[in-house]
């Protein structure tokens, strides 16, 4: 495996890295690439725990701001390697990791490298298994273990933004609805009693269900309820006792873990539900002075933010933070992900420039 | 392995093979024993193809008579080996195998055993993979390979039926239901099309269908319609694009092939439809003479068979058939599947009398 080389353009670096496979469970070989690049930094003090690694200046400046980036991705599915494209004449990166969120980290990197003296402290995060149960980000491991690596001013999350100020993020929920039945055998199935039929009106309410938008601190969230999961079934000749839906709710961060519980109960009242992850979101903090600073500096109109991220994460320890970063949310998880090589040059642009 | 001993009662021989695994696509041990067994005894012609074994009397007689059992079993689920229980004072052998169909083998290898001089040609018929798609069943090979060896004048099948004659079978279909849909991150689920949620009619109509009962022959067959498997999605934090409901319609022996596969169809008329397995029913067949014969020897009022047995396929090659065993069909791959002793005997007892 060749060494990072971080004097390189953001554009290759974010070639690079995606060209380095690093699915969730798998990313020992990219952040050992990053380790080793980072170590070579002397205005950088390196701490590593696992496959996250965290770099950070001591400047002694009155203010700190935390720039994370998760270094792993989604499954692939026959989009790497990378391929140069052009669509009505724009030029992207194709291929997984492009937009959530390697050219993010590929921008960080190069900037970890370039800013040996910005005018605030900075504490780089590249961490693992974002794409996973929260339980396993990386970031879940390093806040027990070493809490004062998140003390900051502000922070400012990587995702895919599309370059433009994305404020907080909608909470997320899992919760598996069962419904429980008699097995028999399928030729006398007036004998048992069928679970998968028993799920016709758990999945009308999900066909019906209308998620609402709610105004959050002046931006508006879409929520929503789908199931992501559906299994029952024992053999082709037997009435199934159990199927299990597997529910996602992505909710507005006005409303709390307790909240996003009952409201999900109260949808499948009458059946049983039990909650396996969750994570709330986190308001969009744009009110904070750094940034206001930072708003003014990289300009644009702060949207809200949909997917979780872990802004929330920075939120819940009292740290405001944000979204900013290359490409288009909506291609994030999606086969044909692809990032403009633009947006990557103007993010790169936006930080540089806010912080020197 | 010990041999199996046809000289011991039908009752011992019944826990002796129960005792014995042969969950479908596993039956070789029994089938090497069985082989074994009935190559010893030398008023038999024996034919093994895989593991199926025919074993037939030639004596010139003006009638031929086939009797017939599969030797496999639905999966085991710690009820192997067999116990002896006994419930209200009534004594049974409880296990895998016990009523779906080895207590009923057991009595065809004991009589295939004592009667040397039957007053009919006898064709005796062990299978293998008859718990499993139609395709596999060793009935299915043997028909193409030896169609030559189906030929009889009736044939008595030993499947479960409580010691009393049970005629026909219902037809048996599986298909697959569809539902297509657009993944998509499920933070943004707008930009997606959620293939669970359409599935939401799909399980409302088998929720709401009402099966028939239908009269063939002055025997009264109840349909049934169930999903017998459901499944769908990614990942937890995905929007599925595709949700398959596997259906498994049990229809009238009234009903043919074809008009099974319109009824599905319309069922779920508007959703993608693919029929994976059929195998029609068989109508009863009590008219024919050596069947009223039968009736008048062993007694007791004829019911109508709901499973899909293999008198659909001597019916279907022109040979009227019954099904004629021990054990209650409820109890038919049921973890606590048990035989009660009484009806091994009974109907031994009875084919015995009518065939000498």
């Amino acid at each position: 495996m060749p060494k990072l080389d971080l004097t390189a353009p953001s554009i290759d670096l974010t070639r690079t890295i995606c060209d380095i496979p690093s699915v969730s469970d798998d990313e020992t070989a990219l952040a050992d690439l990053i380790h080793e690049a980072v170590l070579a930094l002397p205005h950088l003090e390196v701490y590593r725990d696992g496959d996250t690694i965290v770099a950070r200046t001591n400047l002694g400046r009155s203010q700190r701001v935390a720039i994370a980036g998760h270094i792993d991705t989604v499954p692939i599915n026959d989009n790497v390697p990378t391929r140069d494209v052009a669509i009505d004449g724009e030029p992207f990166i194709w291929g997984r990791g492009t937009v959530d969120m390697k050219a993010g980290v590929a921008v960080q990197l190069k900037l970890a490298h370039d800013l040996a003296d910005p005018r605030v402290d900075l504490t780089w995060m590249w961490y693992d298994h974002e794409e996973v149960d929260a339980d396993l980000n990386g970031l879940t491991r390093l806040a027990r273990t070493r809490p004062d690596l998140f003390e900051a001013d502000f922070a400012i999350l990587g995702e895919p933004s599309n370059g433009t100020v994305e404020g907080g993020c909608n909470g997320n929920l899992r919760a598996i609805v069962r419904t429980h039945g008699v097995r028999a055998h399928s030729a006398r199935a007036w004998i048992g009693e069928n679970a998968i039929h028993k799920a016709a009106p758990v999945l009308a309410r999900l066909a019906d269900y209308r998620p609402r938008a709610i105004l959050v601190d002046g931006l508006e969230y879409r929520e929503g309820l789908n199931a992501v999961r559906i299994d029952g079934g024992i053999a082709g000749n037997v009435i199934p006792d159990l199927c299990e839906i597997e529910v996602n709710y992505r909710f507005a961060p006005s409303r709390s873990a307790d909240e996003a519980v009952a409201h999900v109960k109260s949808v499948f009242d009458g059946f049983e539900v039990d909650v396996v992850d969750i994570a709330p979101g986190a308001r969009p903090g744009l009110d904070a002075p750094l940034a206001q600073e930072f708003l003014a500096a990289v300009g644009g109109e702060p949207r809200p933010k949909y997917g979780w991220t872990d802004v929330a994460r920075f939120s819940a320890m009292g740290v405001p933070a944000v979204n900013y970063g290359p490409g288009d949310p909506h291609l994030a998880h999606h086969d044909e992900e692809r990032v403009p090589l633009a947006q990557i040059v103007d993010v790169e642009r936006g930080l540089r420039a806010w912080l020197t």
